[in-house]
């Protein structure tokens, strides 16, 4: 049987559900990640005090985290089992479950990590810097999701929660690392930069968060900031980033992560209400995507109907009033479908940045023989250096490119 | 049972595999489409030419092209009904759906457009106008393609053979203009400036087609453009261009349009190459991709045999060597796929001008209440006007986009 032009517009229609469907799932995926990265950020700040001089009346509580954090380990990786990755169902996934195959990788190494933290074997920056990475990978698994979105609104909506997720991992790196620093009782310079480097890089991302949020969870997200631990924290980290290097009594460490969990607690409200939107969102989209397919449906069948009883005794093509009809249906859904298009590319453009900054990364590692991490502190220093943004050097550095 | 970050690694290759399998079938669409378009530009002219005065001896010539035509159509929906449309199989094929439903739609109205041809109640304007959106149509079905590939080499290609495909689609436009303007004896000031500005608009096609070419297929456009027609075309076009309105004889039409035909039938020749070339290389990624999997899949069965008889007795962890090896496996393949997704965004870059130029004209059409076609007349004309390149005006309208 020949496929009209109808059945190809139905077709279309059939391929956004599916997508949708796709990406709710995606979406819980999401979810849980979170829900993991947060935990890990806990274990992670626990653990570098932990490390740390006098650290080990934090043990009890870190084992507890340790163990949370297992259970929610668990859940991540039944979502992982649950995604079909059968390569005819899934398109464009090759991305993301390579991704995957990199943060499974890290989770298989967390029980070797924590003996050695248990044992002590570990520096602070060790355990951080490991931790760092799984979170990290955790986070692009994020990053993928939202950049293989193909609905402007869901993907406005995964920009918005990604920026909000990294934005709080950096608070979180900032909780680690101001923990590291007051216990050892003093800061250089360096240390200042980098801690100055991890505020401005939260707020970038909060920013964007915000460009892509609705009133009502910019609201949430005031509401959640209170300004009781906003003045301490300010406070705390004056002390911490200013020249004039002070000698830091160690108890600083204690109040300093209280102050900051309770802001990065309070931060992981406003991304429970994000989850909630987007799933609310997916569910409302697959609904609204279904009606219309139906009502579609309708006029076609009455157009057909039209058809029959018109040229009954003719052809098979549709009369001039009918075609007309059709042209409309068509050309609406062709306009429509463009205008998605175009739209998921300005969203799409708030991602370019973070993907910007890991080509220039992946160049100089190339170029340079360097390590991720070191690639990205030589691209971190020229910023501090010349006062720059992160973005500029890195397009700076993709400009280069044949000098490299 | 629990995937393992390995399993994941293999899933993204066979996803790989399976795009490019898709993106080889879709490859097969686009050679066919492009030789319908071929063989519609060529009614379309000879289309233009009966409808002018003295036409009827092209009559025998229309209706040759016009079975020739019918013969290549069959071909084509062939080709649209061997498409897996099930939901389930094939993702981010709304666009395309959509846009073969418009194109089916105007396949279905040709019989009627070539009646009232046959009985001359059409203008050559109307006639020419419906093989445009018609060829046009078919056009965009090989941008999307052109959009949605996700490996960067064939990206590139079918970059390259969209811009060539739309270079002759304007060399086509430019004959049957250039034919109407001779067979009415004269050209005024609007009609001279639509003339540059096809040739224009053909000449950045093809620089973009060059930019994305190999030596071996650069050189065989060369080639192709023999330098008798070119001089022959020169001639005509000046003639048919400069202010200094001339009177033309009537003959001039048909050594215009023999001239265009021989230069359109050599490019002819080049999108056959491009063709072959993109088969090719659909092939040999798909071969390449099938022996990558091969081999990775053999380290993983090394590696968990070694795990195995070095842990026989321990736990299911591998041991700290082979988890080197599984690192450097996950990390490779992660950073493969993001050079390739990064090298796909630089070409896709290029595909960006038409969606700027497409987005501004839908712009208008809302705003102005405008059809398709004026909107971009509209365009066009305050290009002209302030000397200035269509892009720049489209992205003029964007940036103005409140104020409209």
């Amino acid at each position: 049987m020949t496929k009209s032009g109808l059945s190809f517009l139905v077709a279309a229609r059939q391929c956004e559900i599916a997508e949708l469907q796709q990406l709710a799932l995606t979406s819980e995926l999401v979810s849980t990640i979170g829900q993991l990265s947060h935990a890990l950020q806990k274990e992670r700040g626990l653990s570098n005090v932990f490390l740390g001089p006098n650290g080990m009346h934090f043990n009890e509580q870190r084992q507890q985290q340790t163990a949370h954090c297992t259970h929610i380990e668990k859940n991540v990786r039944t979502h992982f089992d649950a995604l079909d990755t059968s390569p005819t169902q899934v398109r464009n996934s090759a991305r993301l479950f390579s991704r995957i195959a990199v943060v499974l990788h890290a989770l298989d190494a967390l029980p070797t990590l924590r003996q050695r933290i248990a044992s002590r074997t570990l520096t602070p920056t060790e355990s951080t810097a490991a931790f760092n990475r799984l979170i990290s990978g955790l986070l692009v698994v994020v990053f993928e999701a939202a950049d293989s979105a193909t609905d402007p609104e869901i993907s406005r909506a995964l920009v918005a929660m990604f920026n909000f997720m990294q934005g709080k991992e950096f608070a979180g790196q900032e909780r680690a690392f101001g923990a590291a620093c007051f216990a050892s009782g003093r800061t250089d310079t360096a240390q200042q930069q980098q801690w100055l480097h991890l505020i401005e890089l939260q707020e970038r991302c909060f920013q964007v968060f915000a460009d892509f949020s609705d009133t009502a969870v910019s609201g949430a997200w005031r509401a959640s900031q209170l300004t009781g631990v906003l003045v301490d924290l300010e406070r705390q980290r004056r002390l911490g980033c200013t020249p004039a290097s002070h000698q830091f009594d160690s108890s600083f460490s204690q109040v300093w992560f209280d102050c900051c969990t309770r802001r990065i607690d309070a931060m992981k409200t406003v991304e429970d209400l994000l989850y909630r939107n987007l799933r609310r969102l997916c569910e409302r989209k697959i609904v609204q995507a279904k009606a219309e397919l139906h009502d579609q449906q309708l006029i076609i069948d009455e157009l057909s109907r039209q058809a029959s009883a018109a040229n009954a005794d003719t052809s098979a093509h549709y009369g001039p009033q009918i075609e007309r009809s059709v042209l409309g249906l068509v050309q609406e859904q062709a306009q429509r479908l463009q205008a998605m298009s175009d739209e998921l590319e300005t969203v799409r453009a708030a991602l370019s940045e973070r993907k910007v900054v890991e080509r220039a990364k992946g160049l100089l590692m190339a170029a340079r023989k360097l390590s991720e991490d070191d690639a990205y502190k030589m691209l971190r220093q020229t910023a501090m250096s010349q006062n720059r943004r992160l973005l500029d050097v890195a397009e700076s550095v993709l400009a280069m490119a044949d000098y490299l």
